[in-house]
C-alpha cells in the first residue's frame, strides 16, 4: 500500500493544505481563506475543506493517507493537541486534534508553527545537511525552533526557543509580551515599523512619508525597506539598528545552542541586505570562539512553502528519522 | 564482578577524586593540591596519584574499575577528550583522555565542570525526579549545563549552555570574554566584588571598608555579603541588582529551554537570601505563561561535593541510562 502524508498550515488570515508522497514531494496543494471571524466551527471545516480537495485531486485513499501535520501559531499544548489561545483566530483551548481525528480518521500532530518550520527546515530546506540547528523567523515577531541531534527541540510543555522574547536590553521598547527589550522589541518586522513610524513624524524621512502618502501610521516595515533601498538615511539606519540587535540575539544563540547552523527564515529577511551584514557581525563579536567556530548562518530555502513543508515535516517526522 | 566509578574533579588548586560504587554512593575520596604551577606533568601525575590512593584504599581490583570520569574547567573538546586553554592551568590543547587511558587503562570521559555538575545534580541531587533541567552555577563566573531527556546538551562541539555569556544588556558592563553586559559581568561573584570595591571607593560604604580593614582591593562578594548581612545598605542594594540581573537571565532560560526545573547553585548561592527573591521576581516578569507555569527554580543540593559527584555522574551516565 502506498503511503501518504498531509501538511496543513494554519493562519489567521489563510489554510495551506498539501498532499506529500514518502519523499515529501508535494502531490495536490489546496488553499482556502481562515475566515477566522466566522469562527471555530467554521475555521475547522474549512480545514477539513482543504484536505479533502488535496486527497480527492490526488485520487488517493484516505486509508493511504498516514499522518496529518498541522503547524499553528501558539500558544499550544502540543501533546494533548490542543490550541490554548491565538492572537489571530477566534479561540480559546481549542482540542484541535482530537476534532480532526474524529472528523477525518486520520492520525494528526499539531505544532507550533515554529517549531514546525524548523522541522521544514531541517528535513527539506538549509538543514538538511545538518543534526543541529536553530531555525529563527524574522517576521511581525520573532519566533524559534531547536532541532538537537536530529529532534526537535520542544521543551516540556511546548513553549521551547520563544528567542524572540528573551530579553537583550530591559531599558528597550516595550514588546508585545509586556516586557521590555526583548529581541521582537527590537528586530521584529512590528519593530522595524515602529521607529520607522517615529523617524518619520520626528521629520527624519521625507522619502518614508511620500511612499505612505503622508499617512504616518502607514508607514511599516516594507515601506522602510523601500525607502531605505531608495538611499534614506534614516530608512537604512532602522535596518542596521535591528541588525546590531538581532546580532546580540543570534549571538546569545551561538553561546546557548552550539549547533552547526542557524537558520533564518520570515518575511522580514526579504530585506535581508540592509541588515544582515551588521547582524553577523555583532554576533561574531558575542559569540564564544568555540562555538563560533563551527556555526553557520544561512537564510532559509523553503520561502514561502515554510510553512506547509513544516506542516509535513511534521507528518513525517517518526518516518524521517527512523530512514536515516 | 563488582563494578566501580571513578569520578575527578579537576580545578586549579586542587585535585578531588572518588570512587563510587554502583549506586554512586563514594566509597573512598583522595585530595591532593593540582600543584597548577609545576606543569602539566606534575598535574597528570597528581591525578594519577589520587585515582591510585581511592583504588587502594578501598582494596578494588583495577579491573572492577568501569569509568573514570573528569570534570575541568573549559574550554575543551569533550569528543576528542582535549583540554584546549584553562586559565587556571597552564596548559593548551593537552590530550587529558588518551595520557589517563594509556596510564591507567581505565576508559576515560572529559566533560567540562559545569556540565559534569548538571549531570551530578540531575541524578545525584536536586534534578533526580525529573528528565529536563538547567543548571546554574553562580560563582566566580556563571557558567551552565542542560539535561534534555535525561541526557546532557552539549552541543555540537560542547560549548553549549554559555548561559554567563549571553548578553543581557548590551550597555552594562565588561565581561572577563571582551562583550559588554554578558549575565556574568552583572550577576557573577566577580559583578558583585566589582560593585562592593566601587560603592566603597564612592564612599557609599564604611561597612564594607571596615571589613577590608580600609583596603577597597580587599572588598570582595564574601565581604560584600557580611555586610550586606550586617545592614549595610549599599552592600544590600548590590546582592539586589544582581538579583534583577540574574532575574532576567532566568527569565531568558525560562523562555529558551522550557524545562521542569532550573537548579541554582555555586558560592554566590550561600548567600541566596540577599538576591533571591529578587531574581524569581525578575524572572516571572520576563517568562512566557506557558513555561513560567511548568517550572521550579531550587538550589543544588549536592554542595560542595557538586564537581566530584558530578565526576561521577559523567562516569556512569550509560548506565544511569539504561537502568532507568
Amino acid at each position: 500500500m502506498k503511503e501518504y502524508y498531509l501538511g496543513l498550515d494554519l493562519g489567521g488570515t489563510k489554510i495551506l493544505t498539501g498532499l506529500a508522497d514518502t519523499q515529501g514531494n508535494i502531490i495536490t496543494r489546496s488553499r482556502k481563506e481562515t475566515e477566522a471571524n466566522l469562527g471555530e466551527d467554521k475555521i475547522i471545516a474549512n480545514m477539513i475543506e482543504t484536505i479533502e480537495t488535496v486527497i480527492e485531486k490526488a485520487g488517493v485513499k484516505k486509508e493511504e493517507v498516514k499522518t496529518l501535520g498541522i503547524g499553528s501559531p501558539g500558544p499550544l499544548d502540543a501533546q494533548k493537541g490542543i490550541i490554548i489561545e491565538n492572537s489571530n483566530l477566534p479561540w480559546k483551548n481549542v482540542a484541535l486534534v482530537e476534532r480532526m481525528e474524529s472528523a477525518l480518521g486520520i492520525k494528526t500532530i499539531l505544532k507550533n508553527d515554529a517549531n514546525a518550520a524548523a522541522l521544514g527546515e531541517k528535513w527539506f530546506g538549509a538543514g538538511r545537511t545538518v543534526d543541529n540547528m536553530v531555525y529563527l523567523t524574522i517576521s511581525t515577531g520573532i519566533g524559534g525552533g531547536a532541532v538537537i541531534n536530529k529532534e526537535l527541540f520542544t521543551g516540556i510543555n511546548d513553549n521551547a526557543c520563544e528567542i524572540g522574547h528573551t530579553v537583550i536590553d530591559p531599558d528597550g521598547p516595550l514588546c508585545g509580551c509586556g516586557n521590555h527589550g526583548c529581541l521582537e522589541s527590537f528586530a521584529s518586522g512590528t519593530a522595524i515599523g515602529r521607529e520607522a513610524r517615529e523617524a518619520a513624524a520626528a521629520g527624519k524621512s521625507k522619502k518614508m512619508l511620500e511612499l505612505a502618502d503622508n499617512i504616518v501610521e502607514d508607514i511599516d516595515a516594507v515601506i522602510c525597506a523601500q525607502a531605505a533601498y531608495q538611499g534614506d538615511q534614516a530608512a537604512r539606519e532602522i535596518f542596521e539598528k535591528a541588525g546590531y540587535y538581532l546580532g546580540i540575539g543570534l549571538g546569545n544563540v551561538v553561546n546557548i545552542f552550539n549547533t552547526e547552523m542557524i537558520i533564518l527564515g520570515g518575511g522580514v529577511m526579504k530585506a535581508s541586505d540592509l541588515f544582515l551584514d551588521q547582524a553577523l557581525a555583532t554576533m561574531k563579536e558575542i559569540a564564544l570562539p568555540g562555538p563560533l567556530e563551527i556555526v553557520t548562518v544561512t537564510e532559509a530555502e523553503l520561502g514561502s512553502d515554510i510553512g506547509l513543508m513544516g506542516a509535513i515535516a511534521v507528518a513525517m517526522e517518526d518516518k524521517l528519522m527512523k530512514n536515516e
